[in-house]
Order: C-alpha cells, then sequence, then structure tokens
C-alpha cells in the first residue's frame, strides 16, 4: 500500500472514531488488533473506544502530525476535552484539559493490527497544578 | 532528503548519544532546535543530554521502531535503566525500570529542528507498584 492511500485510510479512520460509528470500525481495525501488547481484537478495540468516550463525553481526536511509511503510520492527536473523575490516574473530576498522544501503528491488509500509543500524563498533572 | 538517508542519519544521531560524543551532536541537531516547545537551540538541547545522562549514569537509547516520512522520523525508543532519585516526579531512587518513549522529529538541512516527545510515565508507575 502506498503512503497516500495508508495516510487516506488513517484519516477515515479518525473520522470514523470522532463520529463513534462503531459498526465501520471493522473496516479499519483487523480481527486480530493488540493496543499496547493486549490483544484485544476488534470487539475488544472497540470496547476499549466505547469506554474512552463513556468516560471523556466531549472526547475528539485531532490529528497534529501524520507521519506516513507503509506499514507503519505515526501520528501525534491533539486532544482538549473534560474527563470525568480519574483519568490517567488523576483527579481530573471533569475540569478542561489540554494533552498530547503519540501513537505508531502497524498496518495489515489495509487496517490496524498492531498500536502502541503513550498519552502525556506529565502534561495533564501540569495542568492540575495550575487550574 | 529520501528516506533511507533520513533514517541514517538518525541512528548516526543515536550513536552519538550513546556515546555521549556530544562536540558531534551539532552534526545531527539545528542551531535553532526545539524540543516541547522549548526553544533550546543546539546549547540547551546538548544540556538537556547531559542533564539526562547525569541522572541516569546507564542510560542507553534503543530504537525499537522507526518510522520515516521526509522530514519527519518518529521513533520508538525503549530504555532499561536506573534513574537516581526522583524521575518524571516519581521516587525510583536507583531502580532498574523498562519505560518508552515516542518521539517525532522534524528535520531540516539535515538536523534535528523540532521534537515531539511523550515518555511513558504510566509505564514506570506501574513498575514502582509492583518492584
Amino acid at each position: 500500500m502506498d503512503k497516500a492511500s495508508l495516510s487516506d485510510i488513517y484519516h477515515g479512520y479518525i473520522d470514523c472514531l470522532n463520529a463513534q460509528d462503531w459498526q465501520r470500525l471493522g473496516q479499519f481495525v483487523h480481527e486480530d488488533a493488540e493496543h499496547n501488547g493486549r490483544p484485544f481484537g476488534l470487539s475488544g478495540y472497540r470496547a476499549m473506544l466505547e469506554c474512552d468516550f463513556d468516560q471523556i463525553p466531549d472526547l475528539r481526536f485531532n490529528i497534529a502530525l501524520l507521519v506516513c511509511d507503509p506499514p507503519f503510520v505515526a501520528s501525534r492527536l491533539d486532544f482538549h476535552c473534560s474527563p470525568r473523575g480519574d483519568f490517567l490516574g488523576l483527579p481530573v473530576d471533569g475540569r478542561r484539559v489540554a494533552f498530547s498522544e503519540n501513537v505508531y501503528y502497524e498496518f495489515l491488509d489495509g487496517k490496524i493490527v498492531r498500536v502502541w500509543s503513550i498519552v502525556d500524563k506529565l502534561a495533564v498533572e501540569r495542568q492540575l497544578a495550575t487550574l
């Protein structure tokens, strides 16, 4: 798969998440998907995302930087949102915070099969200290 | 610059860090380098790295995944090391921990000019809870 096609698929995946269109998630996520070493499969991956949106009703994925090198995509995602209760082990309690996620994806057969994600907990900590 | 050349330069940069060969850092890092939005310049970038090695004498950078899409490089770096005292705000105190960094670099004139880095603090927290 070429770079432009992979970028198009990735943008389609992000649109799917933002629309919470879980019926279409299987177009982008492989049946055998792993996330940070956890063998979620498509159903576990969907459950993780549904849980994220439950905890963060105003969750929205924004692509800040996209690096494509088939079969890999690296993306920096920016978030501005208001997680309920504890988030990343921090008492965010609905306050609005901004943070990023640096995340790598491996694609197989045009679908995400492996994900390595790190969310910027330090950024959230710094904001809570000044809110 | 093509993908293979950028990958070669990046491997040279990592070798330079692991050798702590600060005289050569200017071959890889731009005079106007920024790191997570901080306008460090080459001298500030070097000071950050020297400080890292002071705090973590057994620090070694290991490339786990490299995604090249000129002028960008995305790298997942794996660490197995023993930071002294507090590290990422956690009382690591010389215990050996394993964690990753997902980091993006923008290159200009063959040198790193902008860096967006996130270190996996949650991974360190989980290990301290079980050590």
